[in-house]
């Protein structure tokens, strides 16, 4: 891997601090700092104004715009894009200290530091600030998102003359008016205002928000106007020596609901700016406490590794802003609410990626994802019949379900979203039990994935079954026939619905599945099952037994090879580089496809077969997705080969705060942060759910200590310690638990077992 | 073939005729309508303005204008496309009486008939219009443009009254404000004008295009302007049962040359207009002249097939209307000067379908048409570049030697225009044995064609060269690897240039040529040719020789089979009503791809091998490509598959008239009834040009009574005539030639020879 670490902030278990101003950073910085709590987000950009590099982005979930692009006109090619826009900056500022307006481009400060504590999700900024005329001030800025009432936020700026006493003068305000950067263009329409609320509708949606403000200073208040803004401009008599404090509650809210009549959004809004504008520090202590809470039930430590310990807080502090299953009809995309990259969308990456994370410390949430499919069945019906096909399928990149893909070679050709579906399905119920979600929604969506991988598979002239014209995982071979890991997955899937229907019908018919499948009544009819119990059987999986090696498509084993270390440096990343079509040409990969599936229903594999494989696809792989290190370092693990399986984590897990990638100022790697949590736990950690009962064989890089991590399993927590010479399992709250360790089954109560390892 | 005729225009053998008329078809018709004289071409519109459907369309060969798409932005995806622009109406004429303005879609009249006549190139209509005040007015439009003069337009207008005496108004004028109809968007700026001529400027490349026109009418003109519009209002006195003819004669000038000074072209034009403008009947004699002396050369004959007879001599007009190789930087548009469709680029078929028709009637255009490929040979060298490649890439669709398909898949994956342009040289030099193009830009355009294949070309891990991640002809096919036509023609290729260097070093040093292809004289080294002799030893031709097919490519024969017969036939085209996708992964075909290399090196396979990929490949073929029928035709005619070679033959050249494909009224078919001449002259007559001398195997369908055709050869002239017995070859003018018939050398003179066939 040619990834080079950017590392410019300090190390902290518990925050990231940035010491010093890095303007050519500015934007990574925004990212890394930026703040979320499921309902919004809000990128860590300087509230008072900053005239240089700089995304304003303040972002809601399931708030977005469409866009038609131009481009092909076929059939089953979608041309519509759903991107989370861009909203209101709910932080605008200004401060005048002798008409000269405070900028941080332009202006002399000194000493500035800003800092983001993972334990309250307050981000801080302070600097000293000489303005021409010679005066000094000390400002601090803070700012934080409610975690108890999700359309709460807060600033709050602490004003201090260093060496004068006189008038500063700050505007506040709601400003609409800032554009959406990825098309360089504002898409809202102000509909309706007053001094302390605005409303505006998004342009081609209709999306409604309110955002009302209740500003605290004691300092006159004048109001102000713009078109798509409101304001108060404020004169503070400051004093030296003395801080003045400023600040302003804000809500945001919305119902995701772009029929509401503008009268109601109107009303609620007021009503929860009337209920909910309480005090900055009732909201940082509110805050703590959740985040203690949090923590501790989810946190992780590493002892001897302050870099990867800052590293994996990070990740799971970010995740848990992104997404814990409270906003209805909510998704994690790829850049989480922290940026424009990826659109807000979601993709397979939900399932397979993050979904691990929340099963082991938030089921509600986990079973909200599975939900969010649920609900969304019918766009992926639509989608299926779309592409001539039957049954359901799932989009590669979607906001609200429809697809929002418009590069149809990704949208037509990638169906790992729908048989990710049938594995997230497979895997929440495999690990909480829950049967009853299985007979009602997961038979429905399990039927519908089953008719589309029918219908979109075909039979070879030798009668093999398989899918052509695919793309598996790995986007770089774009257009191939019989991808294993499609054809894996498709197998698995139709092996696993056929056991859930004949499992229902034991109990009672599955034609309550199957007619709930379709609405109508149609049933799963005996010919039906037997076409998919045909189809599984003869399912081509390219696999040669002598070397053990699966074949990643047919014909891959004999494509030119390329030695990708011998790629220069600065050839990367390839799609800037390298003509489209080069890529797509040779036997480099850009991300576990094989050993994706091997890492997916690891049991089903044997340690020769992952060795094998292993050697085999990883010297190919160039790790241009964000998504690949920690499933080769969770393999890595499982082979013993300890020191490779530390440099991909650390990648893994300081992939934003070292910019590896060199696009973190686009916004944080979200689902590739969720790796990094399953890095530890099913990598170091050793744990497997894919069997009968949760399993773990710990293991632990020589550079640490010891590590801990907890998991919440069938309502127990269990907490894993693991040190150079043993690992220790307790149940830290719930009832005893039965666990595989190391090969033997345990029963692990709150005393504890210790293991050598 | 689901393909089903819509025959309305009556037989005739040497004109088409519509008698009455079809308002519905009438877009079709001005088509089939339209003239051309290689430099400008106008579609069979109406003169007097028509409110119902219809494109006016008036293209210059080489005018064009440009658009940047949206779409991909990655390295080598070309995102501009070049496309033959609308320019002005020449024909502009307006006909009022008693207030009622003449317009076919809504005033009465009868007794219409229109007729374009191949002797003459005059496309004629008349009819009988009654006013609403119940005046009966006899209407004859004619229209020409010369074949001598190429600049010269002519219109004449013959109105007879029939039951009244009185006045009829006119407006004549030049109408440079008809839209572009693809983008719905007029692309002319005028920079000069007065009362008989207009300057325009094309938008975005500054294409200058100078109008002028000299009106003829017995009657007061009183001349009128708009903005990008000249004329002349005329009151006609017409008198009972006499005709009062007006008319004009117009020129459209343009230098091709975007920075000509403004006042040059205005001069140039005015020079034109005055030299130029002689009466209507003066150019129709001229005309006469002209097609009478090329039918002489080119004329074919079917006895016994008035419909095929018809449609031949329509095939062979429409080409020589196209193209003749007058214009300095033409080449031949896939619709021809008749339509929008494809924009008026040029594809590869310039080279594997048009090419012969101008090697065997006229030399010289045929050089020029490879001229266009080396004056466009660093356009090509850059987007070999583009595609991270060495040497030359010659574009899919192009007018000004860019690529110009926004479509990546097809830009980037398709290279048969770059194997065909070393085809054409081939194929040119073999016909006409002029070496001195060969040693000259011939060697360089090959040099830099080997460079581009060597570059583009992979080993595989198995040692074998190929290329991969291609499309061939069939675009059914989109991206496969080790394509047999690709792979096979890159080594014929290689094979034709190592070669062509070694006989050129016997005279000169083959430097001289690399010396021009490097233009900075860099040498063909030998390690350069043992690279490329390697190459071509080594190239993998997928081939079973049990079963004596070449597989399409690899993996082709273990993809899904499906039954084109089983296809529904309101499924076509199927880019309309297939998801784009699913087309691209069975076993259909859209088009020759095995059959179209073993067509194009006829020679050099057996006719077991023939039998055996037609019997494959044919029943796999859907001809969704309007190239397709054609060749599968001539194939058939040497299997002795004598009904099928006949079928093919009828839908190939009556494509157009007969409006198979449904889409006629978007343009003729341009090069595929080029196809329709090889059809007759390569298929019944089994012309072979791939040998060391010609060879004919005459066979002639059993619905004729006999058929002969002409070829010119080595300069001299070659009458075949064919009956149902025997073959007559015969020298009309020039030497005594040597050709192979039936198998035997034979020298034909002007007595002639008959064979027994």
């Amino acid at each position: 891997m040619a990834k080079v670490s950017d590392k410019y902030l300090c190390v902290d278990p518990w925050k990231i601090i940035e010491e010093g101003f890095h303007p050519e950073r500015s934007e990574v910085s925004e990212s890394l700092f930026s703040l979320a709590n499921e309902h919004q987000g809000v990128r860590g950009f300087f509230d008072e104004g900053y005239s240089g590099t700089s995304l304003t982005g303040v972002y809601l979930n399931g708030i977005f715009e469409e866009r038609f692009t131009e481009g092909m006109a076929y059939k089953g090619i979608s041309n519509r894009l759903a991107f989370m826009v861009n909203t209101v900056n709910w932080l605008y500022t200004r401060i005048e200290v002798d008409g000269e307006t405070l900028d941080l481009a332009r202006s002399k400060f000194s000493a500035l530091r800003r800092e983001l504590d993972f334990r309250s999700g307050e981000l801080r900024r302070e600097f000293i600030w000489e303005t021409k005329s010679g005066k000094k001030l000390k400002l601090v800025f803070q700012r934080l998102l409610s975690m108890e009432t999700k359309e709460l936020a807060c600033q709050q700026i602490r004003i201090t003359p260093l060496n004068f006493s006189g008038k500063v003068t700050l505007t506040l305000g709601l400003d609409f008016s800032i554009p959406h950067r990825m098309f360089d263009q504002n898409l809202w329409n102000c509909v309706r205002k007053d001094d302390s609320a605005i409303l505006c509708v998004s342009r081609n949606i209709g999306h409604r928000l309110f955002a009302g403000m209740k500003v605290y200073a004691e300092a006159k208040q004048t109001p102000l106007e713009a078109e798509k803004f409101i304001g108060a401009r404020l004169e503070v008599d400051a004093v030296e020596g003395h801080g003045s404090v400023v600040g302003k509650s804000v809500v945001l809210h919305t119902d995701r609901d772009k029929d509401q009549a503008l009268d109601l959004a109107w009303t609620r809004g007021m009503t929860l700016l009337q209920t909910y504008t309480i005090k900055y520090d009732e909201v940082l202590e509110s805050n703590r406490l959740y985040w203690s809470d949090f923590w501790a039930k989810s946190d992780i430590t590493i002892d001897g590794d302050a870099d990867t310990q800052q590293g994996i807080r990070f990740c799971i502090f970010q995740m848990q802003q992104t997404y814990r299953g409270v906003i209805e009809g909510a998704n994690i995309g790829a850049k989480g609410l922290s940026g424009e990259a990826y659109n807000g969308n979601a993709f397979w990456d939900t399932e397979t990626y993050c979904l691990p994370f929340y099963l082991f410390s938030n089921p509600a949430a986990a079973k909200a994802l599975i939900d969010y499919r649920y609900k969304t069945l019918p766009q992926a019906v639509a989608r299926a019949k779309d592409l001539d096909c039957e049954g359901a399928c799932f989009p590669i990149a979607t906001i609200d379900g429809t697809e929002s893909c418009t590069l149809w070679q990704h949208a037509s050709l990638q169906f790992q979203p729908t048989t990710a579906v049938a594995y997230g399905i497979w895997h929440y119920v495999n690990v909480t039990g829950d049967t009853a979600f299985l007979r009602a929604e997961g038979s429905e969506l399990l039927v519908q994935i089953c008719r589309f991988l029918a219908s979109r598979g075909q039979w070879s002239a030798n009668g093999r079954f398989g899918y052509y014209a695919v793309m598996g995982p790995d986007e770089f071979q774009m257009m191939v026939n019989n991808n294993a890991y499609t054809n894996y997955m498709a197998k698995r899937t139709f092996e696993f619905v056929l056991k859930v229907l004949s499992l229902l019908s034991q109990r009672e018919p599955h034609r309550g599945a199957s007619q709930r499948a379709e609405g109508e009544g149609e049933i799963v009819s005996d010919i039906e099952l037997k076409k998919w119990q045909h189809m599984a059987e003869k399912m081509f999986i390219p696999y040669d037994a002598e070397t053990k090696l699966y074949e990643q498509h047919e014909g891959f084993f004999n494509l030119p090879h390329i030695d990708v270390n011998a790629i220069p440096v600065e050839d990367f990343p390839l799609y800037h580089h390298w003509s489209y079509d080069r890529i797509y040409r040779n036997d480099m990969i850009k991300q576990p496809d094989v050993l994706m599936f091997l890492f997916l229903y690891n049991g089903s594999f044997s340690m020769d077969e992952k060795r094998a494989n292993y050697d085999y696809y990883e010297p190919r792989c160039i790790h241009e997705s964000s998504l690949s290190p920690s499933v080769h370092s969770i393999l890595a693990a499982e082979l013993g080969r300890h020191q490779e399986a530390f440099d991909f984590f650390r990648f893994a897990t300081r992939i934003d705060l070292d910019n590896y990638n060199r696009n973190t100022h686009e916004g944080i790697h979200t689902t590739s942060i969720a790796a990094a949590w399953m890095n530890i736990v099913y990598g170091f950690g050793g744990m497997r759910s894919d069997g009968d009962v949760l399993s773990f064989s710990p293991s632990i890089p020589e550079q640490w200590n010891g590590y801990s991590f907890q998991v919440t399993y069938h309502g127990s927590l269990i907490r894993v310690e693991v040190s150079q010479s043993k690992a220790v399992f307790r149940v830290l709250g719930g009832e005893p638990v039965c666990v595989k360790v190391c090969g033997k089954l345990m029963e692990v109560n709150r005393e504890g077992i210790s293991v050598e390892i």
